[in-house]
């Protein structure tokens, strides 16, 4: 079941991605270079740091869905467009998902808590701010002032403070994700917004 | 053979990256950083992904060749400019050098066919999009529209399949190489343009 | 005492990474992650060449101290940015102390002393590209015309000489680094300026 909802959430992502190649104008391969980056950026990176292979290169489901992302967005992008109030609720299931996963591996892996819970953060969050940075913008992470990475960090950390626990398995994953999943939900529903620096006014 | 090859193709990918260097009015520092970044980032890439140490690091002739070239572009870059057609073609047979040299090496590294094949296009045109990156351009792998990615990606994949079929060592490497060069030179050749998603219209 | 320096080090890089962020109107979000990557991107790059988990993924210091310098900006940035001269003086210390453990580590780890040179300057420089990458600007290392690769490339060089000669220590790492922040002050100072290719105008 986990990995059902690990291929939902790469291929959600990867909606994200392919979107924002068409936006920019990128042709076919960039819409695909985005796609894969964006959901599974994230999970090299922190494979990278854990100095294993990344999952991404001995899955075949991990390389096909972002294609598959990304043929249905070049043929069918406006409808996309307009279910994007639904892509979003599944972007917060990928977020918690992807959250809690990063962290329970970076734990089985002999990391600290509080280090799990920031690789956490980084497989949640780290296909996003790649996908920015090769389409030429400035991370919407870094500037945007949503509530994104913040249900990443407490899912992440309550993950930890399960495994510390000694609760693995995927009812311990799939609790964190959900409480990721719930926050990042009221912070869209709430429209709560990151503070910016004291004195500093906002972007127009 | 194949050494002096890959460095005659490292040269060319560090001329390309010193050239967008002196365009976009970067220093002597910036110069070499685009050079070796271009030359030697898609190798660095592969082997980060391979979990073993980077190539690049302990050749001595892939950390000279692009400093070499930064000197050659620093002192006479109008001439390397005028000569920029019969560099394109070095910079094609580069491209399957690299694609093919980079498959192989996965698939020795136990990945599957087509892991091998992603990680091959990577080695080829990784170095290219972590210059522009640098340089602050949208990466033109992803929207110039040429066939950059997709002779790499089938030069890729017949090395595989060569792998697969137990044809390993320089004759294989080069074959797909060939094939993955002239598919190169015939895109050029006859401009073939990667397509923009349905619907939209190429930028101005 | 090489460890409350490094400290240091990480503390004054990452001061000049939130205030980047605070420049672009980045959120705290942003301001956080600029802080942490420009403090611990170099060394996370090097240990990642070097195969081995990233030290900032097992000490606590490591990420606590980007965060306490995040918060410090968030509130003060006015008065930070008013010290910045002196701020510029530990940042040249972090420049010389990182290029000195990094090729230090390089060299223990069995890289030639030519590469572990290179993996010096990565080490040092490399926080300061990353965090103008994510900030959407060309990095001011490849453009800006100061001398700042340069007296790391020195540092390094020389620590790598050392290890040759069969001087470890921090004596040797505290010479190199020395001599590092010494070019890099004498540097700022004399206002040395880094060449352009032959012919190009600089930039308005």
């Amino acid at each position: 079941m986990t990995q059902v909802l690990d291929l939902v959430g790469i291929f959600v992502f990867a909606l994200s991605g392919a979107l924002v190649g068409v936006r920019r104008r990128l042709d076919v391969v960039g819409m695909a270079v985005l796609a894969s980056m964006t959901a599974l950026g994230g999970g090299i990176l922190r494979d990278l740091i854990l100095n294993v292979t990344p999952a991404a290169f001995y899955s075949v489901g991990y390389v096909v869905t972002p294609l598959a992302a990304t043929v249905i967005v070049f043929f069918w992008h406006p409808h996309v467009e307009r279910v994007m109030p639904v892509v979003n609720v599944f972007d917060a299931a990928g977020l918690g998902l992807f959250c809690a996963v990063g962290t329970a591996k970076a734990m089985s892996h002999g990391l600290s808590p509080l280090h799990a819970t920031l690789l956490g953060v980084i497989t949640a969050v780290g296909g996003g701010v790649l996908r920015d940075v090769l389409a030429g913008q400035i991370p919407t992470l870094l500037h945007d002032r949503q509530f994104y990475a913040v249900p990443a960090m407490l899912g992440s950390a309550v993950m930890a403070m399960l495994s510390v626990m000694d609760l693995h398995g995927w009812p311990a994953t799939l609790a964190a994700a959900v409480l990721a999943f719930c926050l990042r939900i009221a912070a869209m529903w709430f429209r709560f917004q990151a503070p910016l620096a004291r004195g500093v006014s906002p972007q127009e």
